[in-house]
């Protein structure tokens, strides 16, 4: 029988890519170096920076009118540069939330019986072709975020890609593991039966996605393309501060649904505005069954608190380090002092309170004491925040201005403030809204600010009385705050292995030793995962087979043909 | 690095055991014909019997013994065999809530690291050792629920372990798929970056299982092995009224930890009365985090609503039947009389509303009238009941008086009642606590006794407008009150084809002409999801990916080795 809406064309493209995404899905099972899409932005031809750039000139002060849905009206947004401190002068088409959801519910009816492979062909190829806007999508980001450039070209384009095509991979492994139809034969004796079984993904029901405005792509792909892999619509709502970088991948998926005779409805932007906003609205609303959400803990609490949904949160933590022993202390605060100031500390795996152990730190030629690490720290901030061409390549700009007022009260609530933070002169940019680190001191563990967030560029300096207890204050940290990342340094093994003993309980991805070219705020796919979903940071991993299976059920359809 | 606590003799365990529950995951995943433990009580040997029959003689009236746990008191259980009427006279150890907590979370800190295949081991073996007890709980069983014989055989014995194993099968798939260490490495052109990946899983904590009095086994085995594999103990709460069956598993599970060396309190028997229940303190503890439930709807809805819990609940639903058209109306009259004797109802997948359609059902040999199907599904009902052998060996008896008190009150509300319900008497226990099926009817869909679960024997003819009425009106009910089964009668493929589209898309698992030997309340292991967690009747599915992969989280750890 045939239950689906299935389409030779659709079928085409999913042979097309279904060797490449099977790839994706072992590499996810091996976690060892691989990727989709490469990072360097030579590889995607000469003329595509040029292009990618002239695209996103030409769309500043212009409507958006590339998406595939209607405009009640359209929305000047709130979406202003960081670095020029001009408005971009957008408008983006905007519908009653009542018109989406009607929309989206007819889509759901479509989407939903669209074989799961065709689903993946879709999306894999809507994926190829934003490879082809990477460039475009960068600009967007940077003007929008505060991002450096290279930064918002990879982080919103090959590597959200790549955690796009996780999102797919588990999708198809856990869909494909299955079978749609088998015929199930039992021998009672005198009779035989046989039975024909269907089983039937069918998703929860319509997503919504929350956007947020420091990576209003990266964080947003894997929710969007899970949902969209396993037949849920999705109500995307970006940040109101940054709604141009997904908007171009919107508008991408929208095409490709008309393209291949399906309902563009399929996904829709719903922007809004600061001054008014519709998330509650949507979030509340009963045909809303899966929400997507990236932002501060208090509205993620409220999601989460919101009866019949099923949610995907990432919300704030406190990350914490912890310096135990070091074999060169120059090249952890150098690679610490790195951490810090990519995209000025506006991450969600950025570090921030550093544990030092009053008895000092050990290091092949002798212990370092407290002061002498808090010096090295301080230097290293202050040599990168320094560099001409180094700061604003990996500082990059603040977001808005609350992050700088942020970052103001921690100077003034600290017990000392070793390094003041302070703009730095954007040589390209001018009107840039720049800040180097603060590089801060509180007195104890229990001071209020080693138990609050300063989302921005920052360092806090905490001693400890040993390192033991510098475990036991990461634990419970983790256990009351969350924690996104948390660095450990330490060359004693015994340590090391009671470290992960006990954070590991607390749900903390724990990073140790890193240096050199890697950092603790990164993480790849097909490696990592981010976040563990296990602590109050957050509830959902990018790509564990939770962030799929939650999304949908087996619906079991049997026929008996003999009894 | 080792964090795991290994032994040798666990994981010799795991190497006898390992060959079989890849056989299971096959099976699981290909969903044809398959169990690990056959239903034919005949194949469990000739001592068996009588053995299993002694021992449950012996346990009458003594307090149950077998258990690693201390007793601060011994608490006289209120079983009372549905058969004898007599109390079974049972005691079992009691302890403190905050007790049981303490050594619950010792037990987890060890168990939480001892490796998932030396645990799948144990599980594996714990569930090998449960089968010679079959017989034993087969008549504890009995004497606690109300089933029949062979029923309460097959039931808490193979079906059990069989969906014991299926659990194990899924948690062996999810935590095998991803390396437990792998070594990343990139390489920068200048430098090399090594690191050493280890992805940890860990249990959300500490798990409850509520057990219910009518599957005091079947329903809990799939929850308790589910959480035992992915490293969580297991508060074990039995229904007041059916502990003894569950209690000779956790007998065999602590008595199994302690001898390869692990905390007995891995998992815990928490017993309580009906006049004290200790349900909800446990339920609400901080230290709690997953749940396990089967039982009525209002107490779910409370699980449900508790802050920071992963629930598994079984709630209750109003199933439902659709008589479209039939080969063989005696055949199907047939089939869906032994389904709604089967225990009496007592089950979350029995029939309740039948809906005719007022224009006739259509047959090769014309349209039967309404009331022709109506008499002939009221004959086969009474055929099955004053059948002497086939009445005490399918309907068996009753758990507790409030079955027959709902009943009873049906039969004042129905709009008519053909077949009364009365007592049957058994021929082996004069006392057995005894009904028939009442066969009702109400005057539309709209009825409120259409509405509710009347839990026991009954079957309600409903008319409907036409069969697409019908479907509609399955639909409206499946979204409102939720279905685990649900049969519709068709020889017409397209509207089998139009039931399927619609009803999967409120989650309802279909059975279609469903006769002979197969019965739509009978989901199989390894073949049939058990419901499917996406309708108000109950949030899981025995089992799905899901069932497995919200009690725990992957932890990543990362250790820079080079760079």
């Amino acid at each position: 029988m045939n239950l689906y809406l299935s389409d030779v064309r659709r079928l085409t493209l999913w042979n097309r890519h279904e060797a490449r995404l099977r790839e994706a899905l072992e590499a996810w099972r091996r976690r060892t170096y691989w990727y989709a899409f490469p990072e360097d932005p030579k590889e995607y031809g000469e003329e595509a920076a040029a292009e990618g750039e002239a695209a996103f000139r030409s769309q500043l002060n212009k409507p958006f009118d590339r998406l595939r849905q209607s405009a009640r009206r359209w929305l000047l947004s709130d979406e202003v540069s960081p670095y020029t401190r001009e408005p971009l002068g957008i408008s983006y088409p905007q519908m009653e939330v009542a018109e989406a959801l009607f929309h989206a519910q007819e889509a759901l009816s479509q989407w939903r019986w669209v074989p799961y492979t065709e689903r993946l062909g879709l999306l894999m190829e809507s994926i190829q072709r934003f490879s082809k806007h990477f460039f475009e999508v960068a600009h967007a980001t940077m003007h929008t975020t505060g991002q450096a450039w290279m930064m918002a070209f990879q982080a919103s384009g090959p590597h959200a890609a790549d955690r796009a095509v996780e999102a797919l991979a588990v999708a198809y492994g856990e869909l494909s593991q299955i079978p749609s139809q088998v015929q199930w034969v039992r021998d009672f004796g005198k009779a035989q039966a046989v039975v024909e079984k269907y089983f039937i993904p069918q998703p929860e029901g319509i997503s919504l996605h929350i956007g947020v405005s420091t990576f209003p792509v990266w964080n947003v792909l894997p929710g969007l393309y899970a949902s969209l892999a396993v037949g849920s619509p999705v109500l995307m709502k970006p940040h109101p501060r940054a709604i141009y970088p997904i908007a171009v991948v919107v508008s991408i998926l929208q095409e490709l649904f008309e393209e291949y005779g399906l309902s563009p409805a399929i996904v829709q932007l719903l922007p809004d505005t600061v001054a008014e906003p519709i998330t509650k609205t949507l979030a509340e609303h009963p045909l809303v069954r899966i929400i997507d959400y990236t932002g501060g803990t208090e509205f993620g609490n409220y999601l989460e608190g919101l009866p019949g949904k099923v949610t995907f949160l990432e919300k704030a933590g406190v990350n914490g380090v912890l310096i135990e022993s070091v074999e060169d202390m120059e090249a952890v605060a150098k690679n610490l002092a790195f951490s810090a100031s990519l995209y000025s500390g506006q991450m969600c795996t950025a570090p921030q309170n550093v544990y030092i152990p009053r008895e000092g730190v050990r290091t092949p030629q002798g212990v370092l004491s407290y002061e002498e690490v808090k010096a090295i720290l301080t230097k290293a901030v202050d040599d990168l925040s320094s560099h001409p061409k180094a700061a604003p390549a990996i500082l990059g700009a603040l977001q808005n201005d609350a992050v700088s007022e942020r970052i103001e009260k921690l100077a003034s609530t600290a017990a000392a403030v070793h390094r003041a933070p302070q703009a730095y002169a954007h040589p390209q940019y001018k009107a840039a809204r720049t800040l180097t680190p603060i590089v801060a001191e509180v007195a104890s563990p229990e001071d209020k600010a080693a138990h609050t967030e300063h989302f921005g560029p920052r360092l806090l300096f905490i001693p400890v009385e040993s390192p033991q207890r510098g475990l036991e204050t990461l634990y419970q940290l983790a256990r009351e705050k969350g924690m996104l990342s948390c660095a450990i340094y330490t060359t004693d093994s015994d340590f090391k292995q009671k470290a992960i003993r006990l954070l590991a309980e607390a749900a903390v991805p724990l990073s140790f030793n890193f240096r050199g070219q890697v950092f603790i705020n990164q993480s790849v796919a097909f490696s990592d995962f981010h976040g563990t979903g296990g602590n109050p940071a957050g509830n959902a991993s990018f790509t564990d087979a939770s962030f799929i299976v939650k999304r949908f059920r087996w619906i079991g359809v049997r026929d008996c043909l003999q009894a």
